[in-house]
């Protein structure tokens, strides 16, 4: 299958198993192939080998050979990333390394406030190790039961709550990083404040994987909300979802822990097809919203809160219906319908989809432009429009027309692409607001951003990759 | 004075005043001294040529010049920083390039939260221009009436704000840079989340002017609580501090606006010499602690808020007294007393100051183990001991002994701050937590970072800066 021309030697391949020890070197492709499989079969790449290091130091080893022998690494840790920024190219060239044998909590410290995780962690195993120690690390995504922490931090990783806490990134204090010649930068701080030189951690948070191997993190954890209250809303308009968002932020401050946007279509297409779904209203209506907040004091001090929001919002005609969850059960239920969303649009047929972000205040406006430039690439495409409004991203999907042709309609991936990210552009938006660049969207950002930019970053690249190493071909 | 050998040319002088107009070119030593002058008289920089450009364009022009001239250039906002970065050297060969007329507030969104303003913009300014908005700008600082927004982010500015709202790069969304070739980088975006390439913001802001120059920034705005509550309470230890604070963390979440901790030395010096200033406790306690909620919903739910955090730490023996402000103006004799405490050290002679930060578990231990560290450098010198405990920085800085002799103690200036700092880094602290490195601390900095740390820096700053005229001799 794979190009002998291309691949490492056997004498090479054998030298990185002797790092890590053979039973972690894996070279089957019956092995390999679930380190290749990727969730939307965008991308079919190809390796001779999959390392599995079972510590920093054989991290180390590892990229010590391949500076000394020019291999590009591909590092590797939950395989869930939506860009292909985790998988390797076809040419066979590159070999994957796998964090997820570091998978140890290093510590759990509750007086400062922070877990020092392997990159290998689960996101869902910290979620659990924080709320054993009557703790919240609010990172929380869709991939949660299989994606790990060294992933959320290379791709800054975002979800349902950066609201209230941040994404990957304002979640993370220090890191440790194996860069691409095998130093370790040692950055294991639990500092809120250190103003010690220039901010590398940022840098590697986010680079996915092209600048170093992040093998740990010190992550900030958080007070677990004594309550938690959550409504779906219906409601007329965007700019209603924009005026209640703003009521309930002027309220609730930092306390407004979820806000996310729901179109009529996408709400639909989850009441049809949602396996286990219930329906949140009783009524119809044109938008809606799922909103939480948390409280800090008590049960009833949520309430309190969310209660307050409600009344003015529907007093003043910002909503028209809401549902308070009267149990834990039908606030989980609530949840259930937001997370099984993204997967129901499945059943409609082929989609094209975009992960953007525009100002908040922008937010009708771009729903407004957006629409008809869709229409305007595809007469009856459906829109299916849902996000985190609170932070201003959408996922923004296109369904094929309700009658049409899946590979005719696949075939507008590009011009569809550029008509909805023209509308982001011109509302000095982002292209990607959390699911990074990778190999999807490379082109279209060294074609499209502003060209400072891009020589800024590849200035980076440089100064730390020099010789071109780290997952090559992502990115920049 | 200058020395004629190592200033810019007339010829050149000329040239960089054509840039910004003759009068925004200061040539005189009487008009420059103010851009020289720095606070606290550690540095005598000198320069023959301060330029105060008007607009972006002409920033870019200049930066054009000095590149092709290779002329060092000091980038000046405020002039208000505490480490020299602001100053130049002693040569007379460098510039200073001041951005104090590039002070306007570009836009106010009040539906996205978001304020663009330029370098120049005084710090008080941007918070007036955001409470007229009905909107909260939570940097905080005791500078705030003459430092400015572009200084704020150089240095990465903390205060008294952060630990419900994040320092100024927290707070900061997008940049606009010119850098040292004179290009502009535009990263104007009101975006709360971005994951389109490396983090290059997070790279400008907190590099002290060595990378380019900011000359203009989004930052975030918040609404506006609508009640607050300060409170002054009396405790038996930095144990029982650190208690209370998880508490309070527990019960507000981010509702705990403030968590100044105060030990009783300062506390005594700013009773005896600070003016204006009120005892905001009848009995004297070793430590003390000014807390403040704030509520986006009343000043009764601020004020339940802090009863219960008190109430229970009373009982808990966390607390021996506590005095919730009962007016307004009480609450800001509160703050008055925190405020005008730094400055009430010099009454009792000379002193040597230290900004760290620790993880805040540790702090105990640190108070506990600086203190033997401080008295086997010099016995009796009395230890001012105060700062943001809720985000683990202390202003730990020494009063020389009651009967000492200032040049005596100033001589100790060395051995006191490697005793200080000792104990910071065997607890993995920071020996800058809001300050900077500047001139002040980068021989210690380079000294005793990991290698690792300092040789990335020098590629960050050799990519960004290759001709090294961005305010050299300051961070690395």
């Amino acid at each position: 299958m794979t190009d002998t021309l291309s691949q490492p030697s056997a004498d090479l391949v054998q030298r990185f198993a002797a790092i890590v020890g053979d039973r972690y070197a894996l070279r089957d492709q019956a092995n390999i192939a679930p380190y290749l499989a990727e969730r939307r079969g965008l991308w079919h790449g190809r390796t001779s080998l999959v390392l599995r290091p079972g510590s920093v130091e054989e991290v180390s080893r590892v990229m010590r050979l391949a500076t000394e022998t020019r291999t590009p690494v591909v590092p590797q840790s939950g395989n869930t990333g939506l860009v292909g920024a985790q998988v390797p190219d076809a040419s066979g060239h590159q070999i994957v390394l796998s964090l997820s044998r570091l998978n140890r909590i290093r510590e759990i410290d509750v007086r400062s406030n922070t877990a020092t995780v392997e990159a290998g962690v689960i996101l869902q195993v910290l979620q659990e190790a924080a709320d054993a120690a009557d703790r919240l690390f609010p990172l929380s995504l869709a991939a949660q039961g299989s994606c790990q922490i060294g992933g959320n931090l290379s791709s800054n990783a975002g979800g349902t709550g950066v609201l209230a806490y941040g994404n990957a990134r304002e979640l993370c204090l220090g890191v440790e990083v194996v860069l691409p010649t095998g130093e370790i930068f040692d950055d294991l701080r639990k500092l809120k404040k250190d103003n010690t030189g220039y901010d590398l951690k940022n840098l590697f948070v986010g680079a996915e994987g092209t600048l170093g191997v992040i093998t740990a993190a010190v992550m900030k954890l958080f007070p677990k909300p004594k309550g938690r209250e959550v409504a779906f809303v219906g409601l007329p308009s965007p700019e209603a979802a924009l005026a209640l968002f703003s009521l309930a932020e002027d309220h609730a401050g930092p306390a407004l822990t979820a806000f996310e946007l729901i179109a009529r279509t996408p709400y639909d297409f989850t009441l049809r097809h949602g396996a286990g779904v219930t329906r949140p209203l009783a009524d119809d209506w044109p938008w809606y919203v799922l909103m939480q907040v948390s409280s800090g004091r008590s049960a009833e001090d949520a309430r309190a809160l969310i209660e307050d929001i409600l009344s003015e919002g529907l007093e003043k005609g910002l909503a028209d219906d809401a549902v308070i969850a009267a149990s834990l059960s039908q606030a989980d239920a609530f949840w259930n319908f937001r997370e099984t969303l993204p997967e129901t649009q499945k059943a409609e047929g082929a989609s094209i989809k975009h992960d953007i972000s525009v100002p908040i205040a922008t937010i009708p406006t771009f729903i407004e432009r957006a629409a008809k430039a869709v229409a305007s690439v595809s007469a009856g495409a459906r829109i299916v429009c849902f996000g985190h409004m609170g932070d201003g991203n959408l996922h923004y999907n296109i369904s094929r027309p309700l009658d049409g042709d899946d590979e005719a309609f696949l075939d507008l991936y590009k011009p569809m692409n550029k008509a909805v990210h023209d509308v982001v552009r011109s509302l000095n938006g982002s292209i990607s607001a959390e699911h990074g660049i990778g190999q999807l969207k490379r082109d279209e950002l060294i074609a499209t951003a502003p060209p400072m930019a891009i020589d800024l970053m590849r200035r980076v690249k440089a100064a730390f990759d020099p010789a071109g190493i780290m997952n090559p071909g992502k990115v920049i």
